[in-house]
């Protein structure tokens, strides 16, 4: 049987993180390469109790079919949360539940993606959405990412296109980089927005993991009407659930709408009630500060030891928040060799070229800090760095 | 602000059913319209204990991100209920855990359709299939859905169209119609698929709601490399929680991998264990006869209704399984009209016509009867004869 796939199928990239895992996953690997959050801050013992009680109280509301938007009460949670946060005014209407906040970039990729419509990315850009937008044929530009944010030349640039879907990017402690914009950089590209009418799609998933600085605003507390913005119950409660949400202006959710009644109907309903009643009973914001201190402690271990052990011509990020640091040395070895050496170690990295949507990266690394005790950290870091010394010698 | 959206918004049918329910759930209301199982059959108390149990043994590996393909003993289990049930040899790797049983059309439509890929549909056609294809831009292929299945000249014509994706269709107690394709029309659709080298998506949303008669075996017992079948537990546990899956060869389920990872990363680990649990600790057959002794009961009144109260000019069909019932009626009187009428009577109807790719359908109707009682199925056929009787006068 001769099997024939659709054009988008050859032009989607399987997840080279997902086959890493597959090698580096052994028990006797210290893993930075994947991107777990870290299990000793789930709430186990609250969401049993939690999912128990909505069951039994709420009985078949919370099994039954329900509306495709999502439950009216965690979408007023979140449009509050929206407020109290940045002094945002959002209201229910403008937002969707979603499964997981990676459904945000399929629908937006379904909503706004012909084949080879104009797609901004940062370059690096995160892996899960260049798959995303991959299955609607979109044409890739890069822009660069700098230290503090995207080089606003080339976002404006690519606002010039006449056939430009929208820019995507990932303002605070981005993966893979871990870099966070800085306020002016968020100004500058709200007013190119605004300038060029293009349309942004900001990926929140870290936005509540900072555990260094003050909370940027996000571009869409500046220009509203041309932002769909996302968020994440994976990082703050847990992901297994897969609970996220759109937040975006009434037009476009209204295509939203549309999509996602084709796509799944809706999302679980009783993933949603848990939430909500999680929230209601316990203060989220004592469990979202356990995580940062948490991590943060990871986080600077790491960078401790990397400071410590690491050659001098090997660069790094220390991020404000999120999960990832990535690691930038110089051009004459290859993150594949480093890849592949590290494994002989027993440390797994990963590689930065699958996060460029036009080649390079080949000298870069993401680490990930969350998902491994302190003394894995240090012991994983003193082995990595044997390997770029002897590489870079 | 003027946005652009893709081509494929414009194409896509927001459903007729989701805006006709705002009006006809008023409590005041007999509906018809929906398509809901009866929550009186939901397991409350088995999955609140459930649920609660495999949070608190299981911990972190309930919360975590897991795999795309999903937890391994329920594609087991998936894999052995096809085997009990119609001697299939199926193995764990060719099931993949699906957000709900759409979700399985989303990824078909995502894998196999081009803008302009043609694809088979029953005429009348599921609503929801229509939808999730449409967001992919085919050009559908109208199959005439006879009493015991689709008409064969039409499979065979459309089978041999050059750019011909697959065929869809609901071969157990279909949705809009409640037929069952009969034995021989699923051999003759086999042998159709294999002298063409056809695909077929044998959507089994209804597979186990089932009353009266023997289940035919599935299209993919017959022709397995060439279907891609999917299944739910939405019907036979509860829909709330999103959980269906997919069945399908190795070389079609190597892309769907593809496409779920992009998609939504992977369906709710949590729910899926959940379900795991619930179906290793509770008999699901004597659960699954008392959702069709019930269903049972509700058709038959439904069918004993109509048959005492329609006018004989009426015809409808008497399913062996499912949710629904189709009422036929001469072309001289629209079922927008019926619609209208009944919902003065405050009885709410669904009009055929949406599940016509191709127009058409004007004089038939969609009548659920999973959730009334039997007072309501009764009273709600009554004033629904009124209506009929004065307009076919």
């Amino acid at each position: 049987m001769k099997y024939r796939f659709a054009d988008r199928m050859k032009k989607t990239p399987r997840s080279f993180i997902r086959e890493t895992l597959k090698v580096t996953e052994r028990p006797d690997i210290i893993s930075f390469a994947g991107g777990l959050p870290n299990p000793s801050v789930f709430p186990v013992r609250e969401l049993a109790k939690t999912a128990e009680q909505v069951i039994t109280d709420e009985g078949s509301a919370a099994l039954q079919y329900a509306t495709t938007e999502g439950f009216l009460p965690l979408r007023t949670w979140i449009a509050e949360r929206y407020a109290q946060r940045y002094g945002m005014s959002v209201t229910p209407d403008e937002i969707l539940i979603t499964h997981g906040s990676q459904q945000c970039l399929d629908l937006c990729g379904k909503i706004f993606i012909n084949r080879g419509t104009h797609i901004g990315i940062e370059r690096p850009g995160y892996l899960g959405a260049i798959q995303a937008f991959s299955l609607y044929e979109p044409t890739f530009v890069p822009i660069s990412l700098e230290m503090d944010g995207p080089a606003i030349d080339d976002l404006q640039n690519f606002l010039q296109i006449k056939d430009c879907g929208f820019f995507y990017g990932v303002p605070n402690s981005q993966n893979p980089s871990g870099i966070t914009w800085s306020d002016e950089k968020r100004r500058e590209v709200a007013d190119s927005l605004h300038d060029h009418e293009g349309i942004f799609i900001e990926d929140d998933a870290y936005g509540e993991i900072r555990f260094r600085g003050d909370a940027p605003r996000p571009v869409k507390s500046l220009v509203s009407d041309q932002v769909v913005m996302n968020g994440s119950f994976s990082k703050i409660i847990t992901p297994g659930m897969r609970m996220g949400w759109i937040c975006a202006p009434k037009p476009i959710m209204d295509q939203i709408i549309t999509a996602k009644q084709g796509t799944d109907l809706h999302s679980s309903i009783l993933a949603q009630r848990i939430i909500y009643r999680y929230l209601s009973e316990y203060p989220i914001d004592t469990y979202i500060k356990k995580i940062n201190d948490t991590y943060k402690s990871q986080c600077d271990f790491m960078v401790g030891s990397i400071r410590e052990h690491f050659p001098e011509s090997v660069s790094y990020t220390i991020p404000e928040g999120g999960m990832f640091l990535w690691v930038t040395f110089p051009e004459k070895i290859s993150s594949m060799e480093v890849f592949e050496r590290a494994l002989e170690e027993k440390v797994a990295v990963l590689p930065g070229i699958p996060f460029y949507t036009d080649g390079g990266g080949n000298n870069t690394l993401r680490l990930n800090f969350t998902n491994s005790s302190l003394e894995k950290i240090d012991e994983g870091i003193v082995r990595l760095s044997r390997v770029l010394n002897r590489l870079l010698k």
